[in-house]
């Protein structure tokens, strides 16, 4: 019989309990159905099988065909931050608590997992963002984010003046307290609070929501995701800015520093159980009706 | 030397005495430049020179290369109604006002049209939609809309229940005042006042935005211009819901009805001065800095 | 023993079959405890017990010196509405389903009637709106609003103008789909909906919350309760306006009418158990946390 | 002739040029009015008039019967501060552009301080904020706020979850980047930004807008100003939160800390021209029709 998957790497939630018994089942069941498993080094601690390999986030994406997450959204976001260059798909496992990305229950997960393992998915491709910080023409830091990218007034205890291009195009200069640029994936997490709205996840598109802007009409603008986004700061006094990529603070942004933001040239995969059902969730996570 | 339009259109706006002075500077300059002239016959009182035609704005369709729309966004709105099934490109004057749709002013018109007409123009195309009654499984009555198609209640002091599907898939019941739904060239419009976001005018999108939801977590989302919408009503009482195309109402929809909601197979093209920016647009109609 | 009550009644929801066993206990409770009992004749049917008696609302104002009210908010409103004249407290039973007027659960009723009807309560004071409408200087029709007094467009597919005075003085012309005017008590309800803030129950305001307004800028504004709101229209075309109070519908509001909204001279007086807490309410329906 | 005022302060706003013209007029007019006048030392640069004093904020507090303004809402905010202790009145001018503090324009300012330094002013009351740091239940800091008082995430890249006490009882415990506790008169501010809806200044109230809370349904709340607030914070690990008065930060604020907020005892008083109408400020600053 074709086999879809030959290695398969497991990440858990990092310093959580409730990890133990959902990879305790996982591990047993892919090692019975024959699969080689990884499993990332922090959740090291919950594996008793001595066949089961340990292995840093790296060498999961190098070593694994798929990786399965346990744990939250933000566990996810780690762990597609950690095998996006491997190009590897991912499956995501809840602790209890359904999410955007870890949509399977641990109630029937080894169901699920025959499922997906033997073919029977939706595959789901995710574009990521790759902000770019500039200094004298010079890239100083790289970094990727699922969600979004965020920039923030920081140690200063009044609003900012971020002015942002679209493709060259001068969109607009406003005073708030910072700009999230957000993907579909990111459109229902922070984004969302912000005022943005909800992007359909296969959509080619970005959300610029802009943070309490002091004018009233500075509204949350969609555009396409091929557009290059540059973000640059209109200050007299020298503040400081803070760059976030999922939540992930890019040290040490000066408010003469440029920040370019575009689509990451590849996509990730999710791999959902056949049947996955986008609104489904929408209506679960956001208690409709 | 070569002409890229022979026949041009004018559909000046209704019950306005601000047209006659614009009417004439465009009936006199594109007359020196020997177009043939068909003058939209709501107009034709201002219209002096006997050697412009007078026409319904069907015979315009029928007959122009080109249509010239003098008046605010509505005025356009209504032109775009008369001549889509034509396919010709429109160019929009404002009265004094900008628009989203009428950028050019009449300050600059001759120039600007002079610019326009010998080729150097920017061309954008604009999706539209469709709605559709469906009544026992038949469709007994369609209309265009270029900004959005809105489903209001109707005669009835409570909320309304409204059940959406995208594509057959079920999205959500809500209760609420009603649902639009817009194009990018309605986000600008009366989808902006309910709150969903800004669309870039070129993006494949849709927004479902909801009318003061019950839920406070019922958000505007952001689809594919290519998805099929179906509402549907969810009442036990014999009430009745308003749909409107561009403010134009759908009479007497019933409650059991369903309405489909469709991207136009063929977009409508408007022609701008080369350089045309809606970024620089939207600072001015919103007044941004 | 002093009794702090001694002629009760009950008012059922209507219609809904879930009444008949709340309101037998709540019967078989209060004849136990030999208080005189009236119920609203809408219920009638679910009373079995021959010393209870039957009669309409306004009899039950007249008659009784508290009023126990089963169902949803909506149910309180009517109740409120039928009784304010007579300036009777009311108890608010729910029928499994917390509201925020309906506070008391059938789980553990007698035990909470008890401690209510030995003096054992909080009270509470909510004030109310009276709606007048203005024709050639003449009031043409008045009604009270619990929650809120709305104005919306009606039958005119397009925006309307809405010119609002406070205490004689110029507010805002502003274009919209309507304007709420809401209590304390309303502010957690329609207004809500329509982005209107959170007002303390007791507090001496209201909240003016226009329906999708054209400029973006016209937010929700709270004032003092002893103000007078002075509503009129502002269009050239004779198109109507709709006026409801508490989801009641005004008939026949002209454009050309005028509409004046007081705070009620008395308020209402709900009891609660001891201990009521506004804001434990507040997080259960609000779905916080 | 009786004088309503002996002694003038003026204060200027610090480090603009426009200040040198319009102080001149003031100082000029003042002393041919025979006022005796005080010019706070940061604009003593601008001051040629010998007989005109130059002193330090707190002097003008202690010495003058009433302080003009000449800048933004920013200086006026400044301005209040130094004053606040001395419980004089100020006049708020500004330099071009109509602030909700800084009323009179420079255009008709001579006549505008005639008509108030006559008696033919309305005077208006504006309560302030004070925010106490707990920590080990001693103060460590006090600050006044006259717009707000606001708790922001500080140096960590996640939202923060606040704990919110209104007069001892449980509010609510909120995931978000902050919160604002508004004045009337801050309403129109940073509050506004945030979703907060706009309070009548002589409201007694205050209004609590939390900053893109992660809680759709966690809506502004309008409580009344003679609460107490307590805010506490709910983390496990140990990161920083900043609280700002008006902007001014309150450094070295800890996780572990609480911050009191109360109604200062007394308010300070803004003398403006007679028919000074605070709906039309409204209008122009914010852009309406």
């Amino acid at each position: 019989m074709q086999r879809f998957f030959n290695t398969i790497g497991v990440i858990g939630k990092l310093n959580d309990p409730r990890v133990a018994s959902t990879l305790t089942t996982v591990c047993t069941y892919l090692r019975e159905q024959n699969y080689q498993v990884f499993v990332e080094q922090g959740s090291a601690q919950f594996v008793c099988d001595s066949s089961v390999k340990i292995g840093s986030a790296e060498t999961l994406g190098a070593e694994c065909d798929v990786v399965i997450v346990l744990g939250g959204d933000g566990t996810f976001l780690a762990a597609v931050r950690a095998v996006v260059a491997n190009n590897i798909p991912l499956i995501g496992v809840n602790l209890g608590r359904l999410g955007f990305l870890v949509d399977i229950s641990p109630d029937t997960l080894t169901q699920t997992l025959t499922q997906i393992l033997s073919g029977n998915y939706t595959q789901e491709q995710r574009y990521l963002l790759r902000a770019k910080i500039l200094r004298d023409k010079h890239v100083i830091h790289e970094e990727t984010a699922v969600n979004e990218v965020a920039i923030h007034r920081w140690i200063t205890p009044s609003m900012i003046e971020i002015v942002t291009k679209i493709d060259g195009v001068f969109l607009n200069s406003q005073r708030s307290d910072g700009l999230i640029i957000a993907t579909p994936t990111g459109s229902t997490a922070y984004s969302l609070s912000a005022g943005g709205p909800i992007l359909y996840p296969s959509l080619n598109a970005l959300v610029l929501v802009p943070l309490n802007p002091h004018t009233l009409s500075n509204r949350p603008i969609v555009i396409h995701d091929s557009a290059e986004i540059e973000i640059s700061f209109c200050q007299r006094e020298q503040i400081n800015a803070l760059v976030t990529c999922d939540h992930i603070e890019i040290p040490d942004v000066r408010i003469s520093d440029k920040i370019l933001i575009n689509k990451e040239p590849l996509p990730i995969t999710l791999l959902h159980p056949a049947g996955h059902d986008f609104f489904d969730i929408l209506r679960s996570k956001l208690n409709w009706g």
